[in-house]
């Protein structure tokens, strides 16, 4: 149980694929757990609920005979974390526990606003559907798109998404960067540099912004 | 084939459950093969695509585990019907085609935006997927909720939205009226006459809109 004098928060990792997040999760999970004495509540995007998790399915798949239009992409994302935020993260947050998402938000201005250029699509679906709700810290992990997809192409099959040109993942990385230099509770951590490295710039950001 | 000089027009359907949309609907489409030579392509919201009818099936499903929330329902709705316009409606209006719809967007304005309050988050969604696309006429067949729900009552089990209080429907169909009030491409229909009247009244708003 976390302990319930203290309110719980929604912590966030994003990245392009192959950027790290798996490990970065990992790590992030254990330090909230030593912080709090209770695992946080871990959350995944698109998904999360039975009813996100069909819809990050109708998200993934490949359909030559209807093939998923960019608006119904977003319209989905959005969906799926409207659901998410009101039935899973909002009531952690609510009982006091801290939330741990793998991607959240940021992640559609990045993929469907910057990627696809779909940008006021997404910036005033985002604004109807959230209103102010957002991430107390999310930790951005940068990486170049080639380096990425290098190392996603060696985890296996790539997704409908994952299988984009490698513009798409160019415009949705200068959306993270811009978006992240423009808000004050993202931090940017090199993902290039040597994993130890990475998670030790990991770890002084959080000690930074949840002890010090 | 339809007249490829003439270029296809977008005809919609809309009403509350129990209003007699299915009778008007072949009355209309009938017509439509009349006056074209060619059936028309008729869709059905949500649905009406693969994917749409995937996204329908959330929609309609009653979970108690993961209860839909009213923003995922706007935004679900939103996605299917992208879907159709994208990979159905505007393909066939490209090609001369006429498309008949059973509902459209004033359904998601009257449902989720006037019956469960969330009229602004419909618009901006609304406007943000599409624009100004919109049907060249739509035939509201109006009726009060009391006799339109008896009616549906008749036919079976009600589903998640048609579980819906009264009170729902009432927001809806006031929705309905207000938004076909301020819309020339909307007109209303009085559905609690007997069928016969109905029918003529429907044929002589086509013949005047689309004859002569």
């Amino acid at each position: 149980m976390a302990n319930p004098t203290t309110a719980g928060k929604f912590i966030v990792i994003e990245g392009l694929e192959g950027a790290g997040k798996s490990s970065a999760i990992a790590l992030v999970r254990d330090f909230l757990h030593q912080l709090n004495g209770a695992e946080p509540v871990c959350t995944r995007e698109p998904g999360g609920t039975p009813t996100a998790e069909k819809i990050r399915d109708l998200v993934k798949q490949v359909s030559n005979e209807d093939p998923l239009c960019d608006e119904a992409e977003c319209l989905l994302m959005y969906a799926a974390r409207a659901q998410l935020v009101a039935n899973v993260i909002k009531p952690a947050l609510a009982k006091g526990d801290w939330v741990l998402g793998d991607r959240h938000n940021l992640s559609s201005l990045a993929y469907q606003g910057g990627g696809r250029g779909l940008l006021p699509l997404v910036q005033a679906v985002s604004r109807a559907t959230l209103g102010d709700f957002a991430p107390d810290l999310t930790l951005y992990l940068d990486i170049p798109p080639s380096l990425g997809l290098a190392r996603a192409a060696n985890r296996g099959a790539l997704d409908r998404i994952e299988q984009q040109a490698i513009e798409f993942f160019e415009r949705a990385r200068d959306t993270y960067l811009a978006l992240a230099a423009a808000d004050a509770n993202i931090e940017v951590i090199d993902a290039t540099q040597p994993l130890e490295k990475v998670h030790a710039d990991i770890l002084a950001v959080l000690k930074q912004r949840l002890v010090d």
